[in-house]
């Protein structure tokens, strides 16, 4: 069933179906500039969804004969689709959710493009110019909401974890979702999939219709990690600093699942901002937490970090064993924390305009091997600014685990070669192998090949 | 946790809250012809959702505390009560779906007595008046839906299934959610919650954000089988035929699962009819089905039809094992011919008025001993009638395993004595031995003691 | 184009098309117990809306050939519609607010007789249980909204007024429709239409999606005062004393404009229940206005008032004239005093159960020759009672210039006699002759022949 | 009333209220370049609505103390309003549609200079990038809608008109709402005004909740000619020639009423555009109507347009005199012809790209003295060149007479000299004159000061 193709014409049915001749032309352009090959590619993620596949370059090469093209009709336009996988099909039709995110893709690749880079108005060099570049594609697909409460919960954690932890982020969904709040992952399997699907069923306990299930993805990891079709707000970033933007801006709080390269990334990537003097004092809930025997995974970070960033981060954080109720409780305290907040400094509530993200963390990092050898791992700089090379440094390791340009650069060159301070090293070396014991650097069942090498 | 008892003041968000003075006197009237009963024992069972409880006694029992009453407000009613199970509560405020579950009980009790009984308009000796009450309670509970396609799958099961069986109906409820089908069971655990939940996972995939969970219960029995919230249409009906008659005319097709005695009832009860000599033709589509261990089950029950009401009984269903996509597109196909059948006739597509229920099947069956004892289980009659007469003999089983007055009158009088032919006698024992031996009578973990006697 | 007739079949949008097969069966039968006759000249009125007519008599003959009958389908019912008048028709496809109309008329025929006559939860002979068939009557056509707060503005006047006064009615409308208010009225041409087009305009400017313009009618004088289509909530009470029971309990006050006998009967029926003691202190904002021109008319009532029930009537109310704004000012605070006594008292806002009407004035009167001339029209009665008295006369006379039944009694018999005290009948005899002199007794351009004599 | 001024603090309850920091500093940048004069204006001319004032000048220079101002709120932006005209609140409430438009006139300041101008992608002194920028405002405005059946009909006409002939457009615009069409037009007084009535009672009958009364407007005539609030989407285009464009493209026919200047400016427009040769044979419904005293007006124009861009040019419309069903019914098969026309060649309903418009026609004309004297009003050039020259000069008038620019200009250095062939400016003076003799020039009461001069 997985080797089977359709052909299909979908039509949008949202508002997104109005396109100019233009923006036509520029999507069927397959040149260089064109944007051809990046909706493409998104647009089969976006199909591929629930694969048991988390490889970006397998995807592609898997998929060559896809193809998608724009026709324009009386009534709006229609996608063209040749080659499709046929697991995004019931009995021939696609799926609703997918054939949604099929126009969010096309939504965003075309904004990013045509009213982001190359628009004078935003300059991207900036700090300010990037904060601003995310604030309007996250209006512009509809994300931000004025007038509702902060309830926005981002879950992170890995997109290959076990059953158990699984049923887990489930269960922890469920308890989030009974307290009316909204969940904000990352949209693709695993802790990404679970707290959505156990928010669903929670909200519809609460009949709330209009719950949300947001999914942010950028082109380099939606191949690797196709959006589960519950999301129902799909925004595509260009990159992963900005993917990682829009969590912190987006979000009132975040619940940390367990997971691999990525998931330490992403705790490294929250603390150094919050670790950022000028963000004292600001709340922001953030819960580590998993199933009764993922409590010794959370011991290892929670190590590494008081190795690596010291005390200070380890308060950041709370580290709730096994009890999803009492985690949906935090985040509901905390949230309420984060509403009292921005009420008395007239801060927007969907959008934190007042978080300081330093430009270390803003600029995109291209994991080459050249950039992977020389990032600046040692202790003498700012707590944040280790923070913000340490994130880099797992950044690479995922690129070279699941994304498709990354995967390339390993066969290649070899594996990335990571140095520093030999504390350090040690510890992100002892991080890294505990990850692979614990199968949580590629989905179960593939035997994972290390892409990095520690230089101690 | 289970013993915690929480008070609260629900305000309705309906339409239902709009009470005449009569009606709220009615509600409260707590002498022989008033309704407080009623309402009181459905509302607790209502409260009581999720409780791993499915003896009604015991939860009438440990609940002698809970009151509720009714309080007019300028903007309408409330409820105010006392002593509810705190499983209903997130933080002390009520779940949503539980609290419409509440009106939903208020709505049916008030209609029912002061519409349907003692309207002359109804004459309930009749099967014509029996047929029109059933269709003004559905229609008041606005669960006759016109201008729609048939889409509503019926989903008969037991409330004590394993979790392979459990998941199963999980992901049948999935395949069909995914074909835009609605479901409808009799809401209470196990087989009647597992499809809903599917159902909702798929339908929120599918962007349907109208789908519909309907929950078909009675006094009797609800205090066992407490609604699962993800119910959106609860409906409460007089007594046990009326329930069935509002399953078999308002959906368009019948899963059934694996279950026990009141499993076996209703696939009697459905085979009873369509056996009617005036039924012939009509499709309805009837599939049995199960996971791989299951398939043993489902041959048993084979057998047992195929021995007690023979051959062209065996005509009226598919057996499907261990394929949840092949049920769904089975039922979707037959769902089309129903609406075909319809459409060329100009029936109803909301109420299968045109089905022929004999008045044997909508008289209420109270099963006494001495009703028990009397049932007339002899081959020297038609078949649909000695469907009926089977159907009845399970029906008092259920009773004795898990109704408050069935319990209760075991524990009076010992067990029920059930005689007949020795062939079908043997049948029927060798039957609810089975369902014995797989646990299949009550909730694992309880013991089961036998309520009737095989007197062969 | 009065005189073309349209054949239809008619399909219901709304939940209304869900009839069962002996509710059908009632209306079709044309017996005389047989509901027929009822639908079928409500239906017919409803379809004249716009016309210049306002004789139920003339109406009748002038369609003798029209005919409506139901048609159960596989969706719903349909209605088949012979002989209607075409104005309610665009180009042969029926204006929508009149189809909603013809369903609401049938909804009401079908609870009016089903539900509430011959339903022995009702007893009509006594007070409390009329007040309980117009509660249930409204509740069932769904105008009775709880969580919302008073707001809704009877509007009451004559169906025959001048331009000028017409367009003062459609400016109190908008004023009053600006300040959030909504519209209810008898549903006819004149007073009962421009305010609710005045609102309409205004709630269009407002925003108000939903604004409602109810329209209360009776089949006694649908015919004369056919509902206009931009009344969204038609309800056809039985007979004349519950449409007026209907507006004062879920009216929260009541506008008055210029009208002739109709009015001057309304105006009696608000004044003597007001004037019950047991009525004293309860809020209820009543206000007469009319254009400059019309300030002389409402002099005269003002006085009649005056010499018939004395200063306490004249306590009841404010006469506002040329000031649309102040009125809707006016009502708009006086709603809100209606609004804290309520919710003082916890009474309910859709409704006002604590409004006392006597018996006196929810009997139906029937307007024979017999009844007209022994009303007691004597000073030595308390003053609620004479109003009662008072308004009965003036209901005769109604009935007589437009109603079907009146005006054939009155082409047999001869006029109605009026006879009682002569300082009552002298003010009577003054009143009803300026409204003849005003042409307030018929539609312009007809002639008026008076229907009554008053015997001195 | 009208010297009544008021503060308020306005929440916006769209969807607009998300701006950027950055937008926000714009909007407050009252320096050159900076956004906060055309804002303030337009928001004054906004809640100017309603007021007997067509001269942009003076409302300018009677509300000098007028400011508005951006607020960031927790919960999005709020305005704050000093020195508002009264006449837009209700007892201190600003009405909802004007409240709206203040959000509109927001939303199209900001995108037209931050998305538009400045944005290297839309080059405006290309004919294709002019109309790429007409497309991207109105789509940014919501105001295109896939997946709906052409229906917009676009009604011009004078602002300044007769109560006969206001009344007039209303029955029109209400026999075209009967029919299920919307209208769109330059959403000030007069002909603008009341067909969106006359419409919107007749989608309140015809229970069309969606109805849209499109206004289109521009910063230099919206002082002149307010938003009436029952204009439901409202869009702000960047100049006369891109509102016009806006009207055709978006508009499936137009209905034009008698006017003056204005109204023969459009006229010309749209005559001029479907002379252009590659235009031949593309369907666009095109009538004249007025009451029956108007049909003189529409002969003055038909010769007019007969003397001076010939027989052919007559084709194009027809003069429908004093029948306002027969327009609407005219409408309703013209907008059937576009449907059919753009289904068969796949064009979208919802902009007609296929329509020339030579770049003549999208140039913005500044109306100095000196381009005024220099109109080239030869009879040597192609007919749709001449119909260009016409409605520029005519544009010219419509400055002098209303717009703030203009009448400075007028007070500053005289009337307008307009030159050109004598058979020409015959023809022009006589139908000016007329224009004046008519009152059709400035709103009634008021003296014509004619601004310009025919030089023959």
């Amino acid at each position: 069933m997985e080797q089977q193709l359709v052909d299909a014409l979908i039509s949008p049915e949202g508002h997104l179906e109005i396109l100019s001749k233009a923006e036509v032309a520029r999507l069927l352009d397959t040149s260089q500039g064109g944007l051809y090959n990046i909706f493409r590619n998104c647009a089969l993620a976006v199909l591929n969804s629930g694969s048991p596949l988390d490889n970006g370059k397998e995807l592609l090469e898997r998929h060559r004969s896809f193809q998608i093209s724009i026709i324009q009709r009386e009534r709006g336009i229609k996608l063209d689709i040749k080659g499709a996988p046929s697991r995004a099909f019931v009995d021939g039709v696609m799926i609703k959710g997918i054939h949604e995110h099929l126009f969010a893709v096309l939504r965003d690749v075309i904004f990013v493009n045509d009213e982001v880079i190359g628009n004078p108005r935003f300059n991207l060099t900036t700090s300010e110019g990037i904060t601003d570049a995310v604030f309007h594609i996250l209006r512009n697909a509809g994300v931000l909401r004025p007038m509702t409460n902060p309830n926005l919960v981002v879950c992170w954690g890995g997109h290959s974890i076990s059953r158990e932890e699984y049923d887990y982020t489930k269960e922890v969904g469920y308890q989030i979702g009974l307290r009316g709040l909204d969940i904000c992952t990352g949209c693709g399997p695993g802790a990404m999939k679970g707290p959505m699907k156990g928010a669903a069923i929670a909200h519809s306990k609460q009949r709330i219709a209009n719950g949300r299930y947001l999914g942010f993805s950028e082109p380099g990891i939606i191949a690797a990690e196709s959006p589960n079709p519950i999301v129902n707000d799909l925004v595509i970033l260009p990159d992963i600093e900005k993917r990682l933007e829009a969590f912190v801006r987006a979000g009132h709080g975040i619940v940390v699942f367990p997971g691999g390269a990525g998931t330490a990334e992403e705790i490294l990537y929250i603390l150094g901002i919050l670790l950022h003097p000028e963000n004292a004092g600001m709340p922001f809930p953030l819960v580590f937490t998993g199933p009764a025997h993922s409590g010794e995974y959370f011991e290892r970070i929670d190590e590494f970090i008081g190795d690596t960033l010291g005390q200070e981060a380890r308060q950041l954080y709370k580290i709730i064993i096994n009890d999803p109720a009492a985690v949906a409780r935090e985040m509901q305290a905390g949230v309420r924390d984060v509403r009292q907040f921005r009420k008395d400094r007239s801060d927007a509530y969907y959008f934190n305009w007042a978080l300081k993200i330093d430009h270390e963390f803003q600029q995109p990092f291209l994991p080459t091997h050249e950039n992977m050898r020389n990032l600046h791992l040692e202790r003498h700089q700012p707590t944040h600014m280790l923070a913000a090379n340490l994130r880099r440094a797992f950044s690479g390791v995922v690129a070279g685990n699941v994304k498709d340009q990354g995967i390339r650069a390993i066969e290649r060159h070899g594996r990335f070669q990571i140095r520093g301070d030999r504390t350090i090293m040690e510890r992100m070396d002892a991080l890294l192998a505990s990850f692979v014991a614990q199968h949580r650097m590629k989905l179960p069942g593939t035997v994972y090949h290390p892409c990095y090498e520690i230089i101690k």
